[in-house]
């Protein structure tokens, strides 16, 4: 900057109030200072200018991991729109933790982002309040609202009957379900939704056809087992994503279980992966890319001014393919 | 940092001092601003502290596609080792894209990150010589070194050897190629490493046996399709990743043709979804989450100081799966 004033022949202070717009500055002074910026090269210092304009050009994307294809599409997404704008994107992994959840928050907050998109798990429904507080951006891409701030919801009732009519029209009666943890927040809204439309096609969901555990290729496997050993074994499962529904298909394999012939499977998200197994995952698709553009476009409403919350759905989509 | 001044009864330049640790500051003094500070729950603004010591927490990783499993492992590695230290991970694609890769180069230097790790495709060699000139800390991880800057470089000559003998061993004679484009900076170390050793274990790779291409899934099924339809088609496949052999799978599938009865297919990698494609595949494995620890040890040993340009090696392993 002194540099820039020392070649207009005016005081730094000029050149900011060119370069800011903040006060007015006669118009031949102004054209100078514009020709010594020019002449010289100069861009603003962005530490220097997030310093005097209060924002960062850093978005936050909080997930439980990144190395789940469904939100590694969503990153990219989410990066391809918003670096039209300017803005970078963080990437933060939970591992669906509460404490990191809470930590990844004080340190956007600490760190004055410029917004945050985030799938949180175990946070309070007011974890928000105090980023809103701050007047930094939340959009909370989940099942369920977390208090007042923007959130990009599943529009999934159509799909889930759907698929729960396919597997009833195969001649299936008992349905296990190989759901989220227990003590996310909200429950398990993917749980409910799979309740609610299964007796409307016959279709029985035993308490013990139910287990619980995190969205992990592990925990699948580990959830797969124990209903596939129960006394009333299920005809057919549903699993909360793809990725556990993958660690479903390796335990068939080593249970000798063959599916769809012994048990019929279905999964949710439909990332890529899905065509790549055998038999081809039969699933519940939520599209990640959609998802991202339609977060984004939330989150730079709110950068460019809107403060009343707002919530966009995004269509859900049976998928029938080879393994139900 | 007023409020501080005021509390204490000194200066806000004192403060800053004391905080800085820039200049002396008389015993008593530093202990009244010290407990001015406690008392308030005065924290230093990230940004003016960004600004002050001219150092940000971002850490860029510069790569292709994040939606590539490779790259989504190395990311989540990056973070998992970079947050202990207080560094975020800005996540930016290229699509490995010359201008891309200089423009984020340029934002790098520009938001002056507190360092860059990228996978460069079609930059110059040179490319680091301004980032290295700001002193922004720099690890390439390629095949092939960018000038003097850190490198973390696969050492897989034992695994490629392995891997052409296990190919040979099988009675397999003429061997095709799915490499990566043309114009990449330094050709392709990978295919110039299986021409190699390919000879001296008697498998022979005519010029009409490799095309180049992106290293996309598209691609892959694309150079798939040509080899099989060539005058000479080969009886067994190297693919310069596995999303591009898995790009070969499908293709394999749409010609009517078995992997490994008809032809054998090598990929690259071992990407999470190596284990979930029928058959399994056979790769030659480069762990993901090793070079992002690796990478991010480097990244840190600059940062904490060391300015001569280092090389660290990850060994690749050849992993024989089903398709070969």
């Amino acid at each position: 900057m002194n540099d820039v004033a020392r070649a207009a022949g005016v005081s730094s202070a000029t050149v900011s109030y060119v370069l800011s717009g903040k006060r007015p500055v006669a118009e031949g002074t102004r054209r100078t200072v514009e020709s010594a910026v020019a002449e010289l090269g100069f861009s603003l210092n962005p530490v220097a200018r997030s310093l005097r304009t209060g924002r960062s050009v850093m978005v936050a994307l909080i997930v439980p991991d990144i190395a789940n294809p469904f939100y590694a599409l969503l990153a990219r997404s989410l990066q391809d729109e918003l670096r039209g704008r300017g803005y970078h994107v963080v990437v933060c992994n939970t591992e669906a933790r509460r404490d990191e959840e809470q930590a990844l928050l004080r340190e956007a907050m600490h760190q004055r982002f410029a917004g945050v998109v985030m799938t949180p798990f175990r946070l309070s429904t007011t974890a928000f309040d105090a980023l809103r507080g701050a007047g930094i951006p939340v959009v909370v891409s989940a099942d369920i609202a977390f208090g007042a701030v923007d959130h990009v919801a599943p529009d999934a009732e159509d799909a889930v009957r759907q698929a729960l009519r396919h597997v009833a029209d195969s001649g299936r009666r008992r349905l296990g379900v190989v759901a989220g943890p227990r003590d996310a927040t909200g429950g398990d809204p993917r749980l409910e939704r799979i309740r609610t439309h299964a007796a409307a096609v016959g279709l029985q969901v035993e308490e013990e056809a139910v287990v619980h555990g995190e969205h992990t290729r592990a925990a699948g496997a580990e959830g797969f087992r124990r209903l596939m050993l129960s006394r009333h074994r299920p005809e057919a499962v549903l699993c909360v994503n793809d990725v556990t529904a993958v660690g479903a298909m390796e335990m068939a394999d080593q249970l000798g279980l063959d599916i769809p012939g012994d048990v019929a499977l279905v999964g949710h998200d439909d990332v890529d992966f899905a065509t790549l197994v055998r038999p081809r995952l039969t699933t519940i698709r939520y599209p990640a890319r959609e998802v991202g553009r339609v977060a984004a476009r939330l989150l730079l409403e709110q950068i460019d001014g809107r403060t009343q919350p707002h919530t966009a759905r995004v269509s859900a989509e049976f998928v029938p393919r080879a393994s139900a």
